[in-house]
C-alpha cells in the first residue's frame, strides 16, 4: 500500500510505495516486451484492464470491446488507490497521508506503435477530450486537491510501449504547485494582474521566443527555460480551468500539439519528451488567479547532479535560439 | 556568455548559456573518449588546465606539475565567469543577472579510471579537504551568495571520464535553497529548534532508517526520500558551515562516504549516483539556523514526466527497506 510522506524541511510530499527491491530491479532490466496480441491496451484485450470509465468509440459499439479510438481505464497497478477513507497521521516530526487518490490511464490509440506524430490532429483532440472529461469527473470527489495529467513519449522507451497518458488525482498539493500559487499571489498583490497574461503580452510584442501562435493559444520557449527546447503552451486569454475548455478549443489545441510534435521530431529525431498539463488546483476551490498551461520537456542527456541537488538548472541553449529552431523546423 | 534568468511565476533562477545547437548535439553523441595520455586531468598534462588554485601534493613538488593527489583548477569551460562586474537588469516582467560566478573542478585522483570505490578513505578525505578550502576561499568574494559542490559518478558515464567534482559559486540563491530556508525559518518560529536536529534525534530513537552511524555523523534514508536508496549524511550536532569542519571531521566523513559507496555498489553494481554538498548560503550572512548535509542520489531509471512536471516524486522503495538493504549490504 502506498502513502504520501512530507519532508519536514522542504515541506514537499513524496509518494512512497512498498515495492520489493528485487521486483523493482527486475522491472528495470526487462520492460514489457510481449507481442502486441498480449498487450492489455490493444483492441480485443479490453478485459485485461479494469472496466473503462470513458471512451471515444464508434456509435453503437459496446463498452469494453473494440471500436474505440481513445479509452480511459483505472490503472491496474496504481500508486494511489481510490478505495478507503483519506487518513492523515503524524509520527514525531513527520506527516503522512494515506495513498488515497485516483490513477487512471488514457489509452491514446488502438495502434500499439503509433505515437502522436502518426495520429491525425483530430485524434490528438480526442485524447485531450479524455483528459477534460476525466478531470471533470474526478474533481467531484472531495478528497482530491489536485489533478495532474502527464504523458511520456515515445512509449517505446517506456515499460508499457502502447501509447498512453496518466491522470492522477492527489489528496495533497505538490511543493511545485504551492510555489507557483505563492508566486501568483505575490504578483497579483503587487500588480493586480496575472503573470502568465503579462508573459503572453510581452512574448507577443517581442516575438523572439514564439514557436507558434494560433487564434487562442501561444506556444513559446519560456524566457527562463530549464531545458533545451522546453515549450509552454498557454491560452492567450486568461483561463484558469482546463476543464472549461470547449470542444473547439480542444480541436485547436490538438492541431497545435500535433504540429509541435512534428517540429520537435524535426529538430531532434527519435527524441523522448514529457508533456504535463497544469490546471488550477481544486482546493480550497478552483483558483481563478491560475492560468492553465501545458509544458513540454524534450529529454536530452544534459545536466546531472547539479540540477537535481541544487534546484539550479543549466540550459545550454538560449530560449531565443530554441524558438528559432522550432519555428523554422517545418 | 552565460546569464542567469528568473522565471516570473516560479521565481526560480536558471543558468542560460549560448551554446550552438549543432555543438550541443555533437557533444551528446560523442563524449570525450581520447586516450588517457591526452586527458587534461591526468598527471603530466597539468598545462592543459588553467593554473591550479589548490592541491594536495607531495612535499616539495612544484605547482602545476605531477606529484599531486587532488588538484583544484578553474574550469576551462565554465558556465559562469569570474571576470567582470555583476550586472542586474530587467526586461519587462523578466529579470537577468550576468553569469558572474566561479566554476572550479576538483580533480579527485591522478588515476584516470578510479572512482571513490577504488580510493582509500584518506584519499576521499583529501577530496573533502579541497571542497572545504575552495569554499573558504571563494566565499571571500562578496559577489557570491551561495556555493554548491556536486559530483556525478562514475565518471565513465560522463563526458569527461576522469573522476572530478564541480564547485560552483553563484550570485543568486536557488529556489530550492530558498524553499529550504523558508522551511527552516517557519520551523524555528514555531519550535525554536532546528528541524534537522529534530530529525537526527528521531532517527536515532527509531533506528529503522539508519544506514550507518559514526561518532559525529548519521547516514539515513530520509523519511520522505524522493528516490530509491536516497541517502543523507548529516552531522549529529548542529553545524551550519561545512567550511568549519575540522581535519578530524573530514577524515571521519571520508571514511563514512567511502563505506557508503561500497554499500551502494553492493546493492546496485555499476550504478550512477550524484552527491551534493549543502552548506549555509553566504548571503546576507552565513545562516546559523542552517544544518549542513550531503545527499546522495542513486540514479535508477525510474520515474519520468510526472516527477519532473509536477514536483511530485514517486519512490517505489520504502526508505525503511532502502536503509535495511544498505545496512546489510556489507
Amino acid at each position: 500500500m502506498s502513502e504520501l510522506r512530507r519532508d519536514p524541511l522542504f515541506q514537499r510530499w513524496v509518494v512512497v510505495t512498498d515495492q520489493r527491491w528485487d521486483d523493482l530491479r527486475a522491472s528495470l532490466r526487462s520492460p514489457w516486451a510481449g507481442p502486441p496480441e498480449l498487450c492489455p491496451f490493444c483492441p480485443g484485450n479490453e478485459s485485461h484492464t479494469p472496466p473503462e470509465v470513458f471512451a471515444v468509440r464508434e456509435p453503437g459499439s459496446p463498452p469494453n470491446a473494440p471500436g474505440w479510438l481513445v479509452r480511459a481505464v483505472p490503472n491496474k497497478f496504481p500508486f494511489m488507490r481510490i478505495e478507503g477513507e483519506l487518513q492523515r497521521s503524524g509520527e514525531g516530526i513527520y506527516d503522512r497521508v494515506s495513498g488515497t487518490g485516483a490513477h487512471e490511464i488514457v489509452i491514446e490509440t488502438p495502434s500499439h506503435d503509433d505515437d502522436w506524430g502518426a495520429l491525425p490532429a483530430r485524434h490528438v483532440a480526442a485524447v485531450l477530450l479524455a483528459y477534460r472529461q476525466r478531470s471533470l469527473d474526478l474533481r467531484q470527489d472531495s478528497r482530491f486537491r489536485h489533478i495532474v495529467v502527464a504523458r511520456n513519449a515515445p512509449a517505446r522507451s517506456l515499460q508499457m510501449p502502447h501509447p498512453h497518458s496518466h491522470i492522477i488525482a492527489l489528496p495533497v498539493i505538490s511543493r511545485r504547485v504551492e510555489d507557483e500559487i505563492r508566486g501568483l499571489q505575490e504578483y497579483y498583490r503587487r500588480k493586480e494582474r496575472c503573470p502568465v497574461c503579462d508573459m503572453v503580452r510581452q512574448e507577443l510584442a517581442d516575438s523572439r521566443r514564439i514557436v507558434r501562435e494560433t487564434d487562442g493559444f501561444l506556444a513559446v520557449s519560456p524566457f527562463a527555460s530549464r531545458f533545451p527546447l522546453e515549450t509552454w503552451v498557454v491560452p492567450k486569454t486568461h483561463r484558469h480551468d482546463f476543464g472549461a475548455l470547449e470542444d473547439g478549443g480542444l480541436q485547436e489545441l490538438g492541431d497545435l500539439l500535433r504540429d509541435l510534435m512534428d517540429r520537435i521530431a524535426h529538430v531532434v529525431p527519435q527524441t523522448e519528451y514529457s508533456l504535463v498539463l497544469h490546471s488550477s488546483p481544486l482546493y480550497p476551490a478552483l483558483n481563478p488567479q491560475y492560468h492553465w498551461h501545458l509544458d513540454i520537456r524534450v529529454r536530452l542527456p544534459v545536466g546531472g547532479g547539479f540540477e537535481w541537488g541544487t534546484g539550479f538548472f543549466v540550459n545550454p541553449i538560449a530560449p531565443e535560439e530554441a524558438a528559432r529552431l522550432l519555428r523554422e523546423a517545418i
